[in-house]
């Protein structure tokens, strides 16, 4: 069995790691790093930064993303994917020296991210999920908000669920990842409070916040003007009901 | 205005500590450290060792955390603690050298602390949180759990609105903090899998996850006797419905 760790990393400041991720990048002997687009090329120079803070002397063994079949239903088009992402893992794995091999996941494995279920389909692995800052974490800390009010609760979804199915039944706290179309625009009325951030963490980063009549327009405008000069883009954000 | 440092430090592992909060700590030149009754001196000792190891050289400045009211409704009883913190805070930073003063939070400082709320009581000080590794991430790591379902989201809720309310409607994967009561119980039939966990990240870190109606039983049992022994408990657990 080779020990597979999984190692949240945060949400790109490099701050953000902590002291097991570190003690667990020096203790691999090996790391697969994505080749994704040169758009996204700051963040892969952020993951050779972290690796290089945690004097870690892993092997660096890069592997391809496969592309998503657009013809395939969203559910199965996503098992394809992962599939597919496992089978060239495996075959990165050859190429590593004996030892535990690690990945680095932005966030922290378990939320919105598929690392553990891809690396649920290899064989002969034993698999330590270290976890990380995510980005709710992050916009929470640099708005000062407290994300569960007294005795209460909070509930996360994706801008896809919130399209589609509106405000949750007897939910006050909502917290929106995964919406590259501001979800937000189609909440009727003026009962929502809106806390947003974008390239949370690093120095790059933009909040907005307010009543959600108020500041939509803006976070909307903004959010495009930074895509548009960065060519990609990472937000969330939380709404609450007044 | 005097910088305050609202510190999350993870859940009692030491090294869930980040890099920004190591920064943080030794930046500081005062700690506000609670006295809380020697049943929870283990805790008080891994502050202490948090601070060591990250050299910092504040001044520890203990302070008494005062009693909840009894005879007062619940948000009230809430409201009126965290009055009577505050004020204890303030007469605890005037024995505080001037610069920044931190102070440390287990878990995450949004998630079911006060302390924000608590800070934002007082004036003159420009709070900055510090965001640490929760409970539910230990949790989830530990047993390699993705918390989000692919396209799927999340709920987080409290024991005490678990039992008053029941399975919230439309919910999938369900959190459950601030349980002392193993509400789990209450849930009828045999449509849930649970993933249980206690002193998450700590050496005596107890685990149990399966059926909810074949490891309920054994949940409590384990939940009452690791209790009895340590003299508390700390435990979180995610339901998922089937």
């Amino acid at each position: 069995m080779r020990d597979l760790f999984l190692i949240g990393i945060g949400t790109g400041n490099p701050d953000h790691v902590t002291r097991e991720a570190q003690n667990a990048l020096r203790q691999a002997v090996a790391v697969l790093v994505p080749r994704k687009g040169p758009d996204k090329s700051d963040l892969a120079e952020l993951r050779l930064q972290i690796l290089a803070d945690a004097k870690a002397t892993a092997k660096i063994i890069p592997f391809e993303y496969p592309v998503r079949d657009p013809d395939l239903p969203y559910q199965e088009r996503v098992e394809a994917w992962h599939d597919d992402i496992a089978t060239r893992w495996s075959a990165a794995l050859e190429d590593a020296p004996d030892g535990p091999v690690a990945l680095l996941v932005w966030g922290d494995p378990a939320l919105y991210d598929s690392t553990i279920r891809i690396a649920e389909r290899l064989a002969d692995l034993s698999i330590r999920v270290i976890p990380g800052i995510t980005s709710i974490q992050a916009l929470a800390a640099a708005h000062s908000l407290p994300l569960s009010t007294v005795g209460g609760g909070f509930s996360v979804t994706t801008g896809r669920v919130l399209r589609a199915s509106g405000w949750p039944d007897g939910v006050e706290t909502l917290v929106v990842m995964l919406d590259g179309d501001c979800a937000f625009q189609d909440l009727a009325g003026d009962g929502y409070d809106i806390w947003w951030g974008a390239f949370l963490g690093m120095e790059e980063q933009l909040l907005i916040a307010g009543p959600l009549e108020q500041v939509a327009t803006q976070i909307v405008a903004e959010r495009a003007e930074a895509r548009a000069e960065h060519g990609w883009i990472m937000d969330t954000y939380i709404l609450r009901r007044r």
